[in-house]
């Protein structure tokens, strides 16, 4: 089959074995796939990863159990061995000994099949369109943050980081909280952030003041982190939602002196997302500012390094 | 009077003026003080404090309002303004316009006399003497902890750092949860924590296993925070008790991995502390190794610099 894979370099390759699902797997046909920053990770050496790159994506399901043929389904990355102290315990997603589509031992979505465990499907009603729907997994890492934390109405939430997660957050957030503000560098981005009602500020007129509630670094940098430790009001609490790579002395004594909390946060409730679209809460219609068919899959991913890209998308069928 | 200054570099001196209390101030007459990490780093020019050091004491009030002349007393550090934001939304000990007493902007207590606001003081029982009394603002700082997470008994927690806070932290947690492990490098150190009843493991014997619920950073290093994210389970709780100045670069992706929260922790509330003193919960017997007189302060102060002291005491009067 059709499949862009990596390992040590980028190959795109037309032989590459079709899956053979397990017996507690589906077989997807990938439609759809959205490029990530942590397919950019991954392609600089993150998690070691090698084979069928990509995480994102919306499929229909071509064989597994009757219930879900031809189903068009999204699909959780984490395939968790249901035994270990993390699952048993609740908490899944952090499977001792998980694989991660993509990213960590599975082969990924940026092909024309993915074998996927059937836990993992999650239906997509007819009214999502396969443009939103491949947005499912990244909004749903978004929602995590309203999972992990309660917010008030009046909040004041600042989110860092006009990019592709960025952008999800603070729609995600305009659902709780009544005026959360996105800083971001580029120009373009935060128009697409206030066609959707999110105000915004740019960075370079943006004055940390230690006054807000709540402040996502969305950023994937190690700035910002500084930027919100002089964001956040003290006993405040600053989420991190991207993983930045080392690279920087920080001086946490900030959050020491400031009593403040920071929480990592990562994936999110698939349902929660997929209710939002279908309910048309959260508008991701201004997201998507380039697709490419797959075997173009390299042009995608370059195309998502650029800064005038928000989300890439990848058309597989 | 005879006062510790710091102004650029140590002096001791005889003529130093008495403080001169405001009206909302009482005048204490210092008794004993204590040395601590934070004396350090104020020498090396930690807040740019220039004036009488030191912060931890108890003394006897010798004028101010008539209900608390000659109570024996300890002090809150933190000088508040009583109207910003913080003071009038429950968070004095973040007031945006504060002075810290040996810290910024407030003369300190390795001197005869020094003056606080009458909010800061606290009577301390006949029953708890100088000696244990003097601890009670780091104690305070330790009981935070416990004002800020909620421990089940089962939970496993671990101290990092067998120094003065590290070791107040441990005895302080062994008032909520079963089995508190402390690790540090000092064996006489860990030995004082075992007479306290408190489980050790010398830090070359630790491995870290991300299965702790809590893991308590007091170790005064970058390494310390490191070792924590090694140590913490997923979804786990990572306090951030001192404040390490920047000096490593720091990996912060495990805290997303794992969906880790950070959570800092800084001065803690004195009548749990007090009261931990008065039943006689928490063990300090076996802390303080070193006792000097004002005039010798910088003595007191060299010594505490040394692994092989834990807490060390200036006699005042």
């Amino acid at each position: 089959m059709l499949a862009v894979v990596f390992d040590s370099e980028l190959q795109v390759r037309i032989d590459y074995p079709e899956p053979r699902p397990s017996r507690s797997d589906a077989l997807v046909a990938v439609r759809v796939a959205g490029v990530c920053s942590t397919d950019l990770e991954v392609m600089k050496g993150y998690m070691g990863f090698t084979g069928v790159m990509g995480h994102e994506f919306v499929g229909r399901v071509v064989s597994g159990p009757e219930k879900w043929r031809d189903q068009r389904v999204v699909g959780e990355i984490n395939c968790v061995c249901g035994r270990c102290d993390m699952c048993t315990g609740g908490l899944a997603n952090h499977c001792r000994d998980r694989t991660v589509l993509g990213i960590d031992g599975h082969d990924g979505v940026f092909a024309e099949y993915v074998a996927l465990p059937v836990r993992n499907l999650h239906a997509v009603p007819d009214t999502v369109g396969d443009e939103q729907a491949v947005l499912v997994e990244p909004l749903a890492a978004a929602f995590q943050i309203v999972r992990q934390l309660d917010f008030s109405r009046s909040d004041s939430v600042v989110v860092l980081g006009d990019g592709r997660l960025g952008q999800l957050v603070a729609r995600v957030l305009k659902t709780v909280v009544r005026r959360p503000v996105l800083v971001g560098r580029h120009e373009d981005k935060l128009e697409a952030a206030e066609k959707a009602g999110i105000q915004t500020v740019a960075e370079g007129e943006f004055s940390p003041r230690a006054d807000a509630d709540v402040v996502v670094d969305a950023t994937g940098s190690a700035e910002g982190l500084e930027t919100a430790m002089r964001a956040v009001r003290p006993r405040g609490v600053i989420v991190l939602k991207s993983t930045v790579a080392a690279g920087k002395e920080l001086n946490l004594a900030p959050l020491v002196i400031n009593e403040v909390t920071v929480v990592g946060s990562r994936c999110g409730p698939f349902p929660d997302a997929i209710q939002a679209l279908a309910d048309g809460i959260v508008d991701v219609s201004a997201l998507v500012t380039g697709r490419f068919p797959l075997r173009d899959a390299p042009e995608a991913l370059a195309a998502a390094a650029r800064p005038e890209h928000i989300k890439v998308l990848i058309d597989v069928a």
